[in-house]
Parts: C-alpha cells; sequence; structure tokens
C-alpha cells in the first residue's frame, strides 16, 4: 500500500452519531437514511466531494509557496495521477458521501499539448472508473478544465483567436464523453477567463455569439452522445478575469435566452461567486427557480470582509437555511446536488484538517435541511406568503394579467372605483423571527 | 416677476468661451455648434436637465433636515409648482442645454389620491407646454415617480396588492400621455421599489410577471398613442430596495426577452447605478450596444468609497471618455441623449453652485467626446482590435462560427492540425496609454 | 388615556416562556434572572431601547415619504413629546429590558434656535425623570445630535466655523447634565457629520484638532459634575458624509492616543457600522478589548448586500455568538450594554411589528450568550488557543519579549540555533465547527 | 551577452520627447530636469522601479500558471539571480528613472533554510553594488520578504511560534544591513501575513505586542547600524489574510503611538491598498501628513470593480492630480518617493508591454504633478480653503482652542452671544470644476 493510499487512513470512516456525541468526526445531523419531507437526507442533499480543492492544490497562494505535504504531490505524471485517485476514492469512501466532481486535468497527468492531453486523460478512466465501481461513489459532474493552461489567457470560447476555441473543443469533447461513460448526472462549464481584463481590447459581441457557439455545439454533441443529464454554466462575475460573462443567474438567463439554450442548459450556483457578484445566495437560488434554470449547487462560503474567491466550507446555519427554504419550496435538486467546492485553510496542514472541514459542512447542510423543513411544516411562513398575495388570485388580480387587458382598462377601472389600497405589514421581523425559531 | 423666476438670474446665460477663459461659469469644451465626427456636439451629446435633484429636493437626507433655501419651495399647492416651473424653465434656458425630463410628481401640485393626482398633474400640462415654447427645450423623456408615495412601500407593479397596480397603471397612462403631448423622444421606467426588502415575503417570480406585465401594457399603449420613442427601463442594483429586479443591462436583457420586449423597450443606463452594480459604466454601454438595447443614459457619478446613490456630476475624464468610445463606435444616441441625473452636495445652498454642476458636468461630457474622437481618429485602437479577432474572419473562425459545424469537426480538425496558438499579447498597457494620450 | 399611550397596548407584557412556546411574543431565551457564567442574562447584557428609530423616525426614506401611522407623530411642540414619553415608556416596560438611550432632540419639542433648544430640552426632564421612576428603566446613555440640524451640515466640532461648534457646545453641556440627572451610564459622541464630503474643501488637520478639542473639553466638563461613566466614541465610516474621523475602532484609538484620552473615552461599537468599515463585529469588539477602549455596544446588523446603514434588528446567531465569546473571555460590559440601535422596515407599519424586531433581536442575544458560554464552558477553543501560543510563555518568547533583547541578540540565537520552525495546523475548521456545534 | 541581458534592449532608451511626439514609448510629460514650484521632477517624484513584479513574477494566477517567457526565469539558482540582475538593471537604465527598490529573495538564489538565505542574499549583493554603480540607479528602499515561505504561513512577527519571529529577526537583520550598505533611503515593512485567517485560532493582543516589538528592536537597530531614512510600514487591510493589522494609515497611526514609534516609523502608502480598505488615495496621503507619518508611495491602481490587489500601473489622471495636491501642499517626500508597485498584465507577455507599463504610468505622474502645480499656482482653491475656516483664526475660534477654556464658557458665551452661524456653500462642485481646468 502506498503512502498516499495511506494518508486519510488515520481517521475512521465518519459515521452519524447525533447531535450530543462527544466525538469530533462524526457527523452530527447528516444521518443519510433519515427521510425529511419524502426523501432521504442523501436523496435530497446529493453530495459531492470535489477533486481540485483537496487533491490537486498545494496550499500556495498569489504571495506564498504551498504548504501542505500530500504524498502525491511529489510524484509525477501517471504514477502522480494514480496516486491520487486512490488518496481521493480512499477519502470519499470514508467520508460516505454519494457523489464526486472533477475537471479533466484534475485527474490526469499533465500534458503539453493537445494530444498529449487527450492520452493522458484518456489513460486515467479506466482506473477511476474501476474506484468507483469498487467504492459506489458516483460522479455528479464533470468538466473541462479551459483556463489554468497559459493558452486559455485570453479565454477559452471567447478568445480572439479560433485556434484556441479549436483546442477548447478537444477538452469539452472528451470531457463530455468521460461524464458520460462514467454516467455523470450533468456537465459543467466554469468560463474563468471567458471575461475580460479591459474593453479596450474586447469585443464583446463576438465573445458572447463565441460562447453562444460553444454552448450549442455541446448541447447537440450532448444529444448525440446521449449524455442525459443538463449542462450547468456556474455564473462568476470576475476573478480571474476582470469582467467575466456569466456574471450571476440573472445574466446567464438572458444569455440562454439569447441563443437558444434554456431547454438544454441550467446553472450551477455558487455561494462565493453569488458573494462576489453583490448577491445573497438564496436570491441565486430563488431567481434561478423563478425563472426555470436551477440546476445544481456549489457549496461553499465566502469572507464577507474579502473580495475574492476563498472557498471556504459554507457553515453558517442562517444562510444555508434560507437557501434550503427556496429548495424545498421548488422540489429540490433533480440531477443537481450539493458539492463541496470548498478547500482548508492554507494553515490547515494536516489530512484530519480536509476531514473537518468535509464533516462540518455536510453536517451543516443536513442541520439546514431540517430546519428549513421544520419551517414549512410549521406552515405560518408559507401562508403568510400566500395570503399575501391572495389579490392576484382573486378579481382585480385576474383582470390585470388577464391577456386581453389594456392600460386604459386598468386605468379606467382604478379610477371609477376610486381605488385606494390598504397598506399592509410586509412583517419582516415576524418572518425572521420564525426562521431563527427553527434554527 | 416672482421670487422663484429670479432665483438663477444673478448668472447670465452660460457661453462657450473656449479652454483659456478666466471665466467660472462658462463653457470650456462644450460648443455646441462644433462638428466631431460628422454631428455637432448638441446633436450628439443630447444634454438634458432634471427635473427632482434640483427643483424638488430641498437637501434633506436620512440623517438631517432641508438646508436649502429655494423661494418656491416656501409655497405650496399649484402656486409652488408654478414657481417652479418658473424657475425651472428659466435655468434651462439660461444653460442653454436643449432638453429636460420629468417625473409627473415633480411638476405638479401634490396630490393625497389618485383623483387628485390626475388633476393636479393635469393642470400643470398647459404652463408647461407654453414654456417649451417660449424657450425651445425639449422633452428628453417623461416619467411616473411611483415610488414615493407611501402606497408604493411594497412596489408598483410587482406590489402583492393589484389595487397598487392599478393605481400605477393611472399614472403611467397619463404620464405616457404627458410625453406624448409634449413630444418626449422617449418614456422611462426607473423601479424604485420593484424589488423586495426580504426574500421572506416575496414571490419571485409572481412579482416578475406582474412587472412584464405593466411593461407589455405600457408597450401597447405607447403604438395605441402613436408615442414614437422606446420605453426605456432604468436599471438600478438596490436603493430603496435590498434588492430591485432591473438589477443591471445584462439582467434587463433577460427580462425583456423573457416577455418578448426587446422591439420596445431599451435601457436607460445611470453611471452610479453600474457602480453600485458592481459594473463599470463603460461595460454597461458596451454591453447594451452588444445586446441591443442601448437608450439612453443618465450621466452622473457615485462616490467610490460610499455604497449609495450619491447622484453627484459625472467629471471623471478618463471614465467619461472610456464610455464616450463605445457611443462613438456605436453611433451614438438615437432618441436618448445625456441626461444629468445628478444634484449638488448638501453643502452647496446656493444658486450658483447648481450653475456648477451643471456647467462642470456639460464640459466634462464635452471634453470627453473630443478625446474619444480623436482617439477613433488617430485610429490605432481600432486597428488593434481588429486585427486581434482577425482569426475570426479567417478560414478557422470562419468554420467554427458556420451552422453545420459540430464540436467533433472542430476537435477533429483541431487534432489533425496538430493546433498549437501563438500566444500575442494583449497590450493593455499600451490602450490605456493610447486613451490617456488624448485626455 | 390618550391613543399614543394605547399604542403598543395590543400587545401583553413580554414574558420568558422558553424555546418550545407556541406563542409569537414571547421571549424563548432571554429568561433575564437566569445565571450564565456568573451573571444573570440581565446582568450580562444589560439591554437597552433606542428612542429615535422607533419613537421619532416615521417610515420616510430618501426616496419616499413617512409609512407610519404612530398617533403622537400627527402632534406638535410639547405635547408631541409627552405623547411621544407615554407611548415610549410604555413600550420599554411592556418589553420587561432594564435600559434605554436617546439623543437629546429624540424627546423634546422641537426647536428654531439655540435658546429654545435649551429650554424646550429642559421641559421635557421633569416627565422623562418621572417615567423612569415609575417604570424603573434606566438610561443606559445619552447624547446629543449635533447632525440633524442644517447648522451642522458641515459638521459640528469639525465645522469651519467655529460658531457652529459653539452651538455644538451648548448642547454637548445640557446633554451631559441631563445624563448626570438621570443617572445614565455612559455619554455618547456619535459624530454624524464630523468628517467630509470632499477633500477639497477640507482641512483635514485642523478638523481633527477640533474634535480633539471638544472632546477634551467634554472629559473635564464630566469630571466637573461628576458624571461617572466614560464618554463613548461611536466609530463609523461614512454616511451621511463622505468619509467620517471616528472611522472604526483602530482609527478612534488612534484619536485618542493623539489627544491623551484613552482614559476616559472608550468606543460604542455598532455591528452595522463595522459592516460599512469593511470588518466583522467580532473584530472590532476583539480590537477594542486588546487596545483597552471597549465601552458599549449598539446592536443591530446591515444588509451584507447594500452599502448604506440600514439599522436592522441583529439576529444571526453565528455572528452574535462569534461577538460574545469575546465579551465573554474579557468580562463582559462595566458600564455599557446592548443598545438596540434597529428599526422595523418601511414596510413594517404596525405596532406589533415593532415588538416582533424588539422580542426576536433580544432572544437572539440571549441565545447567543448561551453558544458562548457552552463554547467556552467546554473549554476545547481556549485551550487550543493557549497552546498555540505556548512558545511565547516558553524560554524563547520570553527572550524575544524581554526588554534589552536586540534585534541582533535574536537573529544570533536563531542562526546558532538553526531555527526551523516546525509548520503546525491553525485548525480553523475545526475550531469553526466547534462554534456550530453550540449554536 | 547573455539573453537575459538582451531582454530589454529592442527598445531605446525612454527620452522626453513633448506631449505631440507620435512616438509611443517616449515620455510625453516626464521631463526630469524641468522645474515645478523649485524641483526638478525628478527631484520631486523621485521615481523607482520594483524589482519583484517585472523580474520575478511570471505571469501565474491562483487560476492558472505563468505565461510570461523571461530568458532569466529557466535559470535556477546564483545563475539566474545574476541573469535577472543584469535584465533589471539594463531595464533601470534604459527608463531612465533614478531608483529602484527589492525584498531580499526577490535578487538572491532561493534558499531553503535560515543559513542559506544569509549566504545566498550576501552573495548577490556585490553584484548588486556594482550595477548600481555602473548605472547610477540607487535604492529607494529595501525590504525582507516574510510571507512566501511557507514558514511564514501563520504570520512573521505575529506568527504563533516564536522560533518564525526569529527567523524573521534574521532576514530583517541583513535587509537592513544590505539597505544601509546600497544606501537605501528608507526600510520597508509590508506585513503581508502579520494578520490572522479567523479570529478563532487568534490572540489580538499578543500578535499586536509582537509586531510592536520587531518594530522597536528595527528601530533600534537601525539607530545602531546609522541606517539614516525611516523605516516604513505598508499599510494593507487584507489579502493574503482575512485581515491585516496595518490596515491603513489611521489604524497604523494607532499602532505607532502604541508602541512609541511615531519618531522613527513612518507610512508607505499604496494606492491600491488604499481601495481595498474603502479609502481614496488621497485621503491616506492627506491623512498621513496630518498626522506626522507621512513616507513614501507604492504608486498603483487597483480595480475599481474587483476586491484584490491588482497592482496594475497608476493612470487615472484626475486621482493622481487630486493625491499630487497633497504632496505639493505638504513639501512632497524627503526620504520617499513614487515606487512602482505595479505590474502589466497576465496577457502583457513581452518585453514591450513593461515598457508600455511603466512609461506611461511615469508620464501620468509627471503630468499629475504639472496639474496639481498649475492649480497650487492658481490660487483661488488654496484661498478658498484658508477663507473657509477663517473663523478659526478670529476670536471665538482662538478663544474655543485656548488650553483653559471649558466647554461651560463656550456654551455660555454661545448662549449669550445669541450665537446663530449662518450657512456658506462647501462649494465641491466649483472645487471639482477647479481641478478639472488644470488636468
Ligand atoms: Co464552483
Ligand atoms: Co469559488
Ligand atoms: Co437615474
Ligand atoms: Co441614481
Ligand atoms: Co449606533
Ligand atoms: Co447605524
Ligand atoms: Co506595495
Ligand atoms: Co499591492
Amino acid at each position: 500500500m502506498s503512502k498516499s493510499s495511506e494518508y486519510f487512513s488515520s481517521v475512521e470512516p465518519i459515521k452519524f452519531e447525533g447531535p450530543d456525541t462527544d466525538k469530533t468526526l462524526a457527523y452530527r445531523y447528516y444521518d443519510k437514511d433519515r427521510v425529511v419531507m419524502g426523501k432521504t437526507m442523501e436523496e435530497f442533499l446529493r453530495p459531492s466531494v470535489c477533486y481540485w480543492h483537496t487533491f490537486c492544490w498545494n496550499g500556495f497562494d498569489v504571495f506564498g509557496a504551498g504548504t501542505f505535504d500530500r504524498p502525491w504531490q511529489k510524484l509525477s505524471g501517471q504514477e502522480m495521477a494514480e496516486a491520487k485517485l486512490d488518496a481521493a476514492f480512499d477519502f470519499f469512501a470514508r467520508l460516505g458521501l454519494p457523489f464526486f466532481a472533477f475537471h479533466d486535468v484534475d485527474v490526469m497527468a499533465p500534458a503539453s499539448n493537445m494530444k498529449e492531453h487527450t492520452e493522458n486523460f484518456a489513460r486515467i478512466l479506466d482506473p477511476m472508473e474501476q474506484k468507483m465501481e469498487e467504492t459506489g461513489v458516483k460522479l455528479l459532474w464533470g468538466t473541462a478544465n479551459m483556463f489554468s493552461d497559459p493558452r486559455y489567457m485570453g479565454g477559452a470560447s471567447t478568445n480572439p483567436d479560433p485556434e484556441v476555441f479549436a483546442c477548447a473543443a478537444v477538452q469539452v469533447r472528451q470531457a463530455m464523453d468521460a461524464t458520460k461513460r462514467l454516467n455523470g448526472a450533468n456537465y459543467v462549464f466554469w468560463g474563468g477567463r471567458e471575461g475580460y481584463d479591459t474593453l479596450l481590447n474586447t469585443d464583446l459581441k463576438r465573445e458572447m455569439d463565441q460562447l453562444g457557439r460553444m454552448l450549442s455545439m455541446a448541447v447537440d454533441y450532448k444529444h448525440k452522445i446521449g449524455l442525459e443529464g443538463p449542462l450547468l454554466i456556474e455564473p462568476k462575475p470576475h476573478e480571474p478575469t476582470k469582467h467575466q460573462y456569466d456574471r450571476d443567474v440573472a445574466t446567464v438567463y438572458g444569455f440562454l435566452e439569447r441563443y437558444g439554450l434554456t431547454n438544454d442548459v441550467k446553472v450551477n450556483i455558487e455561494t462565493n461567486h453569488a458573494t462576489l457578484a453583490g448577491l445573497s445566495m438564496d436570491h441565486e437560488v430563488a431567481a434561478a427557480y423563478a425563472l426555470g434554470i436551477f440546476g445544481s449547487i456549489d457549496a461553499n462560503r465566502g469572507d464577507p470582509q474579502n473580495g475574492w474567491d476563498t472557498d471556504q466550507f459554507w457553515n453558517d446555519p442562517l444562510d444555508i437555511t434560507r437557501t434550503m427554504i427556496h429548495l424545498l419550496r421548488n422540489g429540490g435538486f433533480t440531477t443537481g446536488g450539493f458539492n463541496f467546492d470548498a478547500k482548508v485553510r492554507r494553515q490547515s496542514i494536516d489530512a484530519e484538517d480536509i476531514y473537518h472541514g468535509h464533516v462540518g459542512g455536510m453536517d451543516m447542510l443536513a442541520k439546514g435541511l431540517l430546519s428549513a423543513a421544520a419551517l414549512i411544516e410549521h406552515g405560518e411562513a408559507d401562508k403568510f406568503l400566500s395570503d399575501r398575495y391572495a389579490g392576484w388570485d382573486g378579481d382585480l388580480g385576474k383582470f390585470i394579467m388577464a391577456e386581453g387587458t389594456t392600460l386604459d382598462a386598468v386605468a379606467d377601472r382604478a379610477l371609477s372605483d376610486g381605488v385606494d389600497p390598504k397598506p399592509r405589514s410586509g412583517r419582516q421581523e415576524h418572518l425572521e423571527n420564525l426562521v431563527n425559531r427553527f434554527l
């Protein structure tokens, strides 16, 4: 047994032990088979561990070198890739979560050109498939990393050079094929460099059209190969670019409408990206449902005082609960899930810290689900909401929304009725207290 | 002659005197008949003075009472409205700018119900029309204030109570009628309360549909009465609400697509609102052109360190020039213009200060136009841009964008060609220097 | 009995009923006599209701008129002031909280000059003192409003005009006298206009010296009249000004050092102001303790997506608990307390909403106290912290901190010892989980 | 001649050619011998090129690998260090700027422990000194990098482990020695990791004391070795840490007061760090002068829409001019200068781009100086300012500021005089126009 495959072995497989356990590394709330509003926690939450933060990152940042001491990071090529795979699936299994997610370059031996890329990526798929079979861990989504290689410095699909688009096409095709082969439930696009550093060297319209072209091609390819789940765009407003085109849910919606993609493409919403965009996470989720493009969630958090993507584990009970309310009201995920796009801090250098991050993150999702379910089952919050809009189900409301009704007709009716709306409290404080009661 | 009509008379009509004049209150750059790239400055900039900030606001803020001593603000009812009208048109004329803009409630005697509203608004239209004729000042756009009256505390079109929507319909119809009568070039919607304070009491989907309904009705009404210019939505991310639905240009685009409104509705982009949304003004303008919904501009600025709408006069030459480049590249305004949605500071209590604000703001727009035109006529910046994307006009680019081309086809070609894109500098520093050369 | 004094009577006095009560308006956690780590909850939290938000504000904002229908707001002069007093103390008593806080102008009949100010303020003190006696409600702090009157538009102590400073002196003296008379536990300065709108018209150094002068005079006056508690400066970074001098705790500390005021002046830290300054609340509290200037807390919250002072009720359990940890570790308040500087939303128009805001806010403080106490009593978090710094209590640490040790000595020792520090995990994820365990 | 030493040779030494030159890489405004308000531009601006961004960084960011192709970056050890030195001094000389600045690790062969560090750093000093003699380029400041090596992940002076402090002491001593030897005009501390990632594992008070200890030791050492210029602390609010102790100028001032360091330690203000702290650059400079701790400037800019340190070249004429006004009013630098702590964008991959960045940055500083000087020589802005505060030089102002005057005395005088301050306009719009006139 290699050192890599032992890296996580000092901790026993994580078990549910309930809120009162003294054990640090146990689930207090995540009881995977517990049924909440008709689904087990595992079915509802569909948790996924990501490959990149935990197995690829070495703790470096822009101001300093890596701090971690992961054994596989001392190896290279295919040997490194396979040692990493061992470690990753050992960790997945010990956590006991059902899904994982990865970029092509996360799992493969590094490549220096496209040919090597396709070969190296292909070479890891057999062992990966085998690990999945052995552990039962499934693929929530696959994706292609089209932002780390220097060729993508000016964008992938949105690059001023069509040759770069062509390279991206190679990666997307192969990553979609791999996702299909591994029964991935979704396929994700995060356009890390699909934006600009300055408008002065950028043709916005061309670049949007290029991005639309790539997505349209990918949709066709998805149908061709029979990849069942949706494509997911992951919005982010900026970083590393000054401005990224897929800024937030509403922006992606407009983009999808523009290129006729709303049927096949949904969103993968990341908490930290919402924060960076100046939006609350519950807003983004509620908006995605309202616009019919909700797909999946990258569960993490940013630092409220910092302006970059810190990708910390999401562990704020209030924030999680407020988001969970919208999931529950809308039936939860179909193909999506909660993917932990989160990493331990650069000072958290031990294997144990990786457990703490994931176990705490998992538990807070479970607790948030319980809180939101209790609120909804209590009923008052939802009743308040439907009462508040009751007028729109009444005579005047229906009249206004009826297709033939004109502005004239509404205005005339208002004046002839001497309409004088009665102010009613929005009861914000009461509703906030209600949520807090169930935390 | 009333005191109100004399309020601005201590300053002589503002004239163009060139950059070297010693006079403080003169135009240094705004020479309205000077031709820049084929249009006079006046034709290109289409400047407009707004009614609300200068004639209605008394200098109050949330932490303190009004500080201004405008004579008409001591009057009431129709007498106040007419004294204000006198002062406003005297100021418009002395500034020598071609347009103005107003909300219904800005110009009329205050009303306590809808019936009174329609009567009071109607009563000011004759004197207003007469003032316009006397001075030659034209209407850039009209709009209805559907956010100040307490009835709109929970939104106008997006109110949970359809009776409030009906009140809004009364105002919109009358304000559109007035705009038509006064030959307004556009009609604007700023949805100050069309958003929410908390998602806990809000049904996002219903509210968006209600807003879509109002806009659709207004589009039909526009066609019915023959109002020629477009309807314009003015994006703003928040304030007074926590979240406003018409957050930014891209969000509005998605909204217009959703409700089939892109032909008739465009955007009125405000600099300060872009800032609040975390976007640069040149981005918003470029995005609106790229998406085909550019309409008009509310020219002002926010404070880079403050998080609310300060509505200061826009006077940053670099920022203005960078925006002007996109206007020039796209042919400038059709029906829109630069509306000074800007106010003097609360400590700027004199009539003279109002002149300083507008004269400085006007001059910086004119200077920015000259700078941008010089850059474009110099040619290098535009040539760099078209060279940068030349590959997309070449063989591979056309192949990728051609309708039948599949992902497979592009990927196969990339691999068989052994594509290996050559990195090229984005030349950001050089382009920034180029812009600065012409400031 | 007047209508004002009945305004709050529809709700029975709020009682502690425990977490499982079905009653909406009851304390679930605030059990005032419950002892937590040696003090009763009431003694530890010292909760206070503020006068301004609830009794003075009518629901207006910059974009719209007042929405509330408080009976006393229809009256004027001394009659208004006394009706408001009736309502306020009735509410205080029904809430069952021990303290309140006020500005001079909150409680008195409006005045149009300084003489009237002193008379009107004086006139309300007898009835106020009587109400305090009747209800047993005590004064946490008094203060003077030196920002709402137009005379203060350019600052109070920092005004370019010394006459304005002199007016401020009148108010400060009288408000300090009143605070003394009413046995107030502290006296607060919030410098709402003590800053600038533009540096172009501002002499920073002069204005800081003026502010230092006022504080020094107030300290002397405090000693003269025997006011026992400290003066408190309430930091805020901006709003209404572009920049306020008392930006945050660290800035105030430097200011107090500069003018020799650290013994007599402490800080009153507001959550929302910390947020606006780009700082977390627990940081501000920890920093104030570390710097020896912790005084009191204005308990509220801002909106994480909005850039102005929303002054909402603080109800985030995680955020409160993290702050409470620092209070508990440092012995809590001496003269200070938790003052609810918070207001219901503009759409929360009923008396009932005011109860919801305060009851929910009170309960979350109590719950946060329980959570933090449980964490501290559990012990692991504090032990981790002292272990982490143990080296500084050891040989090398003491050597470094010893007065005579030079840079040379430390560097030489490091080299001769071949010092090679062993990296140790910061355990951030584990500590975060620990906190969450006790929420 | 090595390839490294030829890297910058395709561009001829940069010359002043005036605003009308067609040449791209020439100074339009920076005419080093031109006298502005009594000093040559070179004497006033004291421009410096930094070592780290241009010669050490390879274009990587958190999301992608290096994009630059600098020949010396393919070498290693001392050979790399010397090739880099060749390239750097060739560039300095071709730019024609008088100063440079560096961290120890920027210039030396990488080291894996403290002993190697001292040896490798020592080894580069001879060649460096020789390059300085050959080119006449002087050292603006030296510093030690105590943030990149993993040993500093938890801070240098503020590390929980005193052994790490001891390592820092080794670096500081040697870097101060080197600065002395190379006649550096200042010595800088940027505490990149002197802060925390979470308060949960941090003892604020201990860490501040540790930092105070290091600074005090360094001050003593400075006197011991006769290093003449001041120590400079470079404020930054966060990044890479969540919170850095030297947040902004006012915070540093308080820190210096606390540890008695105001005589020997000043600030090195970076534009981008001011932006990140929510402060304007002219504020930071004005504040540093007002508090008596102004030292030097790291000239760069951030992106107004991005929340991290982008370190772009500073080229906004208005922003620079507003800062320059405070420099001119206060006599400019003594030991400090404008250090270009700025880097070309990751897509700006050519040597030429490095020239564009520095030449444009240099020119905009020169232009800003000319603009600010013109404003000051015009006189109106300064006169307005002194007139505005004239009352404080008058009878009442002097009375208030006089040492013995009490609050009572001022309040009594205000009341007996019936003081009623006359409001005067702050003239912000006029002053802004005045500044713009001279851009
Ligand atoms: Co993500
Ligand atoms: Co992220
Ligand atoms: Co506007
Ligand atoms: Co605005
Ligand atoms: Co407060
Ligand atoms: Co506040
Ligand atoms: Co710097
Ligand atoms: Co920086």
